[in-house]
């Protein structure tokens, strides 16, 4: 079992010791902090409920913890030993020299540190070659990026076993080979940090404005293009010469107090625009408008399904809609199926072929489950009171396809909606087109006793009605049907 | 039909066409250029297959889209008219002035403008107050953030009439109460545009670099949170205050090229500390580190689907231990159901209570069958090459409930894999218990007919060798089953 060793727990070595031990490794711990062991039990905690679950795969079994009170017992055999120590260059020093007459001659030292670079960390050892920085991102046990920062004294061996390890734990090692304090991506936040304290200190924006002018607009795009790819697009088919050059004379207004601005020369126009050709030129403009939407919808949808920030606000603008768009008890012929989903078949549903994907139908059909729900007085208020539906079987048959954009509607028939037992057939459509249809059987239950019971008089008042005006209704061709037992052909 | 007037098309003009077009408005454009047309019609085209499905409700039928070769007609009785022409100053006053000599006296003119302030734009107008700054974002017709910049001269009503409008459009419109060059969002990548200048022109990193460093770290944090909340829950139960104490030292390091340092005073540390309760205070630091790690987890998840970015680290991190972590057909015991999926379950999978959601059983399911199709040689060569199998019919019956993080496999038994067709039931496990099945009919396709046909004689080979080792397993309980045609109890 390979074995890592954390110096220095909280927040950082916590998100370091996750990583490792959800991987399967072996982790021992040494903090001084009589607070340690708490404080890397919430992160795991947090890391547990987290982690495994981004992967389509098991993880392996976990590790094994351990706290050491020993510095030399906690780096003896480690594979890897990862620094998480105060940013003071003095202590950090002590602590490698600590480490280095403890560990193995082949073990990497990372350093997590945000600002030192790691010839300052070298400096003074018999072993340089071992310690590289390997700088995290908060929290630790999701964010893939880490920032392999090494110098001269790094073999090449050391660099892609670091590699291969980081990798190995689910992280996205970026290899920095020029050092520089702070490294790449401290220096954004830095500037960003340095520009958010002068618009709050100027009374421009509070903390939440400036967080809002990120998350609503650039935050999205960053998550996926970053800035110099998101900026290729926006250039459009002119290309990144094109876009700096429209982009440059910003350099001299004051669109920031942060005034230090590079010489806008040919050179660097040429170096930009080349890099960014090497990254980003095996796509055409208007594949990467349409990778960065089908990426924007996607992110955004998920954040939707989270109720958070722009999914938020999507929520919030299906919610004045939802009135007028969508017919209710009084508003619907209930003497037909009653329309209880309408919409455009999103991006994010789609395969690479641009087909809607299996498991997406249910979706569609669980949301106009949802609504007929709500039809019927199964409501947000009511569900929070207790009591709601849970579906025990669910037929689906496919009639069709539909594409990404598709404008699908469902409609549904009540088979039997009286006591616990709700049964819905519902009919899915493209147009006119009928494409798939879901038969349901549901049952009411009590959400704290998780069993059967009887739903409230509203309810059975609803049904009542909607039984008797589709009394009239045939039996829905499909309804009732079985997957047959198979008869093997003959051969 | 509300209409709106576009002076100024382009990828910003164009894109707010779409928004007021894709939302039922008539939209009047006026450009100049003759390709004014074809730009307009490229950025629909991109919006009509991305904005749509965005919503869970169908958007209004879309208005009508016209051109004209006349100021004066475009903005004739429009309610909103959006200006985005090249950015001198001299001739969005030219513009405005011709705007207003035919608009009426109450329409809405918002400027696109990334950097003038609507002081600036209002000089020399006999109507300033109906001219405002609303800076989107590109995309415009995805992103919602719009910065709504107003002055004195602009009355509440029009502004409470502007923020109704735009959130109407599904835009966030962001009042920014005190003008400055630039608004707020622009100043943020500005400062982060010269840094990257800077670490490109030093060597320091490349293009793809510099967007990696931000993509895979604080990119992702910042498309939820951005910058002040994510520093508060890093922060921890300390608060804001402690954080700031932390950071404050580096406002004196080199840790960028752009120097100007606000003053670290108290003053500020309380403003900012303060600033921070108002907006997040709601929220424990453990609350917050859980919204946080779910919305990672759904856009990573989300990105993942996607192949992109911080996802397919995720996707390549899984292609590496697939071999090791599920059976294939020479390493599985085919006389037993065999196990096609095993995994933990994602926090995006599971409802507000935490329980997994009906769709995201047909997920795992259909993942299930996926990898029964890879094992039998249906692998992603194999449907390059034209052949896949579709679903026609699946039945899912649900026996427990299971939760976020927990642990689920699912075996398979195929009841019949001959000619061209393929019937298997999915049964899934949480440890030893069974919570759900699935039976599922499919067909072998061809992908360029979507026809049913014979597949290759190594998935005939394959799945007469399961046929034959499966052929001891008893039928299993429930397959062949139908949801029952309902028998209305007794009243």
């Amino acid at each position: 079992m390979a074995r890592a060793a954390i110096i220095g727990g909280g927040v950082i070595g916590g998100g370091w010791a996750a990583r490792f031990l959800l991987n399967g490794w072996d982790v021992r711990v040494f903090d001084p902090d009589p607070e340690a062991q708490r404080k890397i039990g919430e992160v795991l905690d947090n890391a547990r409920r987290s982690l495994p679950g981004l992967s389509d795969l098991p993880l392996p079994d976990e590790g094994t913890l351990s706290f050491h009170d020993d510095l030399a017992e906690a780096v003896e055999g480690a594979e890897w030993i990862q620094e998480s120590v105060p940013e003071r260059l003095d202590l950090k020093l002590k602590v490698y020299a600590q480490i280095q007459a403890a560990c193995e001659e082949g073990a990497i030292i990372g350093s997590s540190t945000s600002g030192f670079k790691p010839s300052e960390l070298q400096e003074g050892s018999d072993r340089p070659g071992q310690i590289v920085v390997t700088h995290p991102f908060n929290p630790v046990y999701l964010l893939p990026l880490i920032e392999l920062v090494t110098t001269g004294a790094n073999e090449a061996a050391l660099i892609d076993r670091a590699k291969g390890l980081l990798s190995s734990l689910g992280l996205f090692p970026l290899h920095v080979k020029k050092e520089i304090d702070a490294h790449i991506a401290d220096r954004f936040l830095e500037a960003v940090w340095r520009e958010a304290l002068w618009l709050v200190k100027d009374g421009i924006a509070t903390t939440e404005e400036v967080d809002e002018a990120i998350r609503m607009g650039f935050g999205i795009r960053w998550a996926q293009m970053g800035l110099f790819e998101t900026y290729r697009v926006a250039g459009g088919e002119a290309g990144m010469r094109h876009f700096m050059a429209q982009f440059g004379p910003a350099l001299k207004w004051p669109w920031t107090k942060l005034m230090d601005v590079p010489e806008f020369t040919d050179e660097l126009v040429d170096l930009i625009a080349d890099q960014s050709d090497a990254q980003s030129g095996m796509h055409s403009i208007r594949e990467l408008e349409r990778i960065r939407d089908n990426n924007l919808v996607a992110m955004m949808r998920a954040l939707k399904a989270q109720d958070w920030g722009a999914g938020a606000v999507l929520n919030a603008h299906d919610a004045g809609r939802k009135r007028d768009a969508m017919p209710d008890i009084e508003t619907a012929d209930l003497a037909q199926p009653i329309l209880t989903l309408a919409r455009a078949v999103p991006l994010d549903w789609t395969d690479y072929n641009g087909h809607m994907t299996e498991s997406r139908y249910l979706d569609a059909f669980a949301g106009a489950t949802d609504r007929f729900m709500e039809i019927i007085g199964c409501d947000a208020d009511y569900i929070a009171s207790g009591g709601s539906y849970f579906t025990a079987e669910t037929h689906i048959r496919h009639l069709g396809e539909c594409h990404a954009g598709a404008r699908i509607s469902v409609r549904t028939q009540m088979l039997l909606g009286q006591g616990k037992k709700l049964h819905l057939f519902h009919s899915m459509y493209e147009g006119e087109e009928l494409i798939a249809t879901c038969e349901s059987f549901l049952l009411h239950v009590s959400l704290e006793t998780r069993r059967p019971c009887a739903p409230s008089q509203e309810i059975e008042d609803s049904m009542a009605r909607i039984a008797a005006a589709q009394s009239g209704l045939e039996y829905p061709q499909g309804a009732g049907s079985s997957i047959r037992k198979p008869v093997p052909m003959a051969e």
